[in-house]
């Protein structure tokens, strides 16, 4: 059980959202050298200089807390407290020109999420999820949609890729039980799920840094996600994802894939 | 070979975007009740009131012209000029809250586009092309960017249900030259060809209503849009697209297809 999340580290997300949103921005839609075979890609920028921007201010605020960066890797990562950053989640989004990639951070206690940002910055969107407390969209409280049935689920899932093999069986099994599928939707459609426009997301392959900060925006909004087997996700998850506003779409969902 | 564009006729578009544009808006991200068997969701009253805006406009200022709606149907498309109209293109992007959809309105003379407009209203967004004239995103010039060859590319479809039985291969030949590939575009998807941030879009089973309007906005921005077979776009085509920014991918890409 861990317990309640201090003000001045939610506080502090919103100042690693914020310092992260500008940089982000300011590299959306700049002309792209396709044919560049350097590391020097806007994505790549804006990935670095985002992630160093919020290291900087751990380093300054909570100088003993952990950080688990996608850029620039992991430190201290037996911390009582742990921050999971990944500045562009939504890769493909970003260097296309799409707004609906976005910015994660989470803070683990002890192994388990407890504080989740997801920050769209050109829309100028924050999801804030607390151990706790009522998720919040833009400062206001969110929550998940009921939805009984799998017949009335509309769902989302990032990429086909993301399912090898029998997973791809196994996913569109539960695709075609619902009754809007759509892909293309990376940490936008969690976003989407806890403010009650979509009621499932199905994912594999993601890292800690990819789902860390989404289980406290979801379970704060009322909604499940666990891995496809229904456990809950912390840092030993196998990558796969089952999120679901309504516990009874949860259920169904975790069958179809098991089938 | 048509004339130019009247100036009128402009200034008139961006009207019937501007009245659609607050309709749909309104209904974006409003509560679903997703086991309403009736006609009254969210989509469908934005659809038919924004097109009614629209078509009220039109009648005012242009009433001999024709008018080609996906809600409302179609009067005297048999005129010099025809209006055609989708209030809402990315169904399920608007029905999920994800702000991607458009609002396409194109101008048709003689049967050949000559304008069209893709307007994101959550975004404020609007790309404009008009016949012999530089497109322009939010009234600015645009132009699409080279890639010489498949492999550099970055490609967008819209859904794997597009591509029934054969075409599955045909597109998915294609989409494993490419550099990046993403499913999940829509409208947007060309629009952010045009302004030179993704080189490929290739999508199936499109009606008039949703790409009339992308013609005038690709070529006035430079790219290339045909069927598959590469023959121009008009009321008669298949529903097959293959939008390109550089000819050399249009031409490999066409290619593909075909094997």
């Amino acid at each position: 059980m861990t317990g309640s999340v201090p003000a001045e580290l939610v506080a502090l997300a919103h100042r690693l959202a914020d310092a992260a949103r500008p940089i982000v921005a300011r590299h959306f839609r700049t002309p792209v050298a396709i044919d560049d075979k350097s590391d020097k890609s806007p994505v790549t920028i804006a990935d670095r200089d985002a992630e160093t921007a919020m290291r900087t201010l751990l380093t300054q605020h909570v100088p003993a807390h952990g950080v688990f960066g996608e850029e620039h890797g992991a430190e201290r990562t037996d911390a009582e407290y742990v921050w999971v950053l990944d500045p562009i989640d939504g890769t493909k989004a970003f260097i296309t020109g799409l707004p609906i990639f976005g910015t994660l951070i989470a803070l683990l206690h002890r192994g388990q999420p407890v504080l989740g940002v997801i920050d769209q910055p050109i829309l100028g969107e924050r999801w804030l999820g607390v151990s706790g407390q009522a998720s919040t969209f833009n400062g206001k409280p969110i929550t998940v949609r009921s939805c009984p049935t799998l017949d009335r689920a509309y769902m989302y899932s990032t990429a086909p890729i993301m399912f090898p093999g029998d997973l791809e069986r196994r996913h569109m099994a539960l695709a075609k039980q619902v009754k809007l599928f759509r892909w293309g939707g990376d940490c936008y459609a969690y976003g989407l799920l806890a403010a009650g426009h979509v009621d499932l997301v199905v994912e594999n392959s993601l890292k800690l840094y990819d789902f860390a900060a989404l289980v406290p925006v979801i379970k704060g909004a009322g909604g499940l996600i666990t891995d496809w087997q229904g456990r809950e996700l912390d840092m030993h998850s196998d990558g796969s994802v089952l999120a679901a506003g309504d516990p009874a779409v949860h259920r169904a969902a975790q069958q179809a894939l098991a089938g």
